[in-house]
């Protein structure tokens, strides 16, 4: 594509480096920006710079937060002898939206993926291990996705936390609820089988 | 969606107000950011600030430039006799990459659109009939969108200007090369066959 200035040109270049967003998707929405009052513009990139500045993380769970310590590991009401183990903060927002879980989080930032050269190390997997050796936590929540880079950090943890005196969990894996039998893959459908509970515990849900 | 900062909640908002993202999207277009070294961000904030600031439209053809006079119309090589009336600079681009056009272009802006409340006082119509007014203007090309906004755009320049000794054309529509017969929509097969061109003339393309 070659572009009539290079401002314009500049633009859409950095604006297609975000993940998903091609050089034409880019010309469309800074075309877009050129159109609406330049406030605008000013308010966007204003925005990013200081929260790409200002943003800490929790350096308790690692969840993103605009104080030291984040909302839900400073809520004295929530008990900090659970952990769910999550890779990122999309996670932590999708979990505490169905107000079913008071323990804290532990967020990963990632899972451990050799392919994209992410190892242990590039994770915040020691900082866990930490918390779990000092003794308060009484179970983890494993709560990453079902794939394989999930299930081997999940394995990868547990092989560093299983001489310490402490619950492993995983979250159930089954048939959606309001979802047809015929039309659930076979794996998820054979894993909700397995892991059947109770008739008698699900009347309590 | 509920946001453990505030920080993130305005970038995300202020990111969702570009067309086609909404507020998920933004979010990991945002997240992105944040696990990417600070100057990424910074980088795709001053671009945007500065292109909106410092950008120019060509006093001539209102397309986007750098200069008081885009790199077209200061071109010596161009032709001024011709003008091509395009809706946006995007089409400017997609025409300058066909290699086939050596006239001028005008840069309307947009199209009349009275459900979207854009008259033709909203966009670059005046200076297009004061140029054809002066005189050196042989022909006008019509490159707008087939739509009824874009007819009607058509038809009120070509009012405007019918008055003055000057052609006007209308790019061809047709078949696209390469594409299929029985593929193709009735309206365009049907002004293909309307619109055919002598068997010789094609032999020269």
């Amino acid at each position: 594509m070659e572009f009539a200035s290079k401002l314009l040109e500049k633009a859409v270049d950095e604006m297609s480096q975000l993940p998903g967003i091609g050089k034409r998707t880019a010309l469309r929405l800074v075309l877009h920006l050129l159109r609406q009052p330049e406030s605008q513009t000013f308010q966007l990139a204003k925005a990013l710079e200081t929260m790409r500045r200002d943003i800490k993380f929790c350096k308790n769970c690692h969840n993103i937060s605009d104080y030291e310590l984040c909302e839900i590991c400073a809520n004295p009401h929530r008990t900090n002898e659970i952990i769910c183990v999550v890779e990122d903060i999309r996670d932590v927002m999708a979990i505490e939206n169905t107000s079913s879980y008071k323990g804290l989080y532990h967020v990963l930032g990632g899972k451990i993926s050799p392919m994209d050269g992410i190892g242990p190390n590039d994770l915040n997997i020691q900082t866990l291990v930490d918390k779990v050796k000092e003794g308060t936590v009484k179970e983890l929540i494993f709560a990453l996705g079902s794939t394989m880079e999930g299930d081997t950090t999940n394995f990868y943890i547990y092989k560093q936390i299983q001489d310490f005196e402490i619950t492993t969990s995983t979250i159930a894996r089954g048939i959606s609820v309001g979802n047809e039998l015929e039309y659930t893959d076979e794996v998820t459908l054979g894993r909700s089988i397995i892991n059947r509970i109770p008739f008698e515990s699900s009347l309590k849900l």
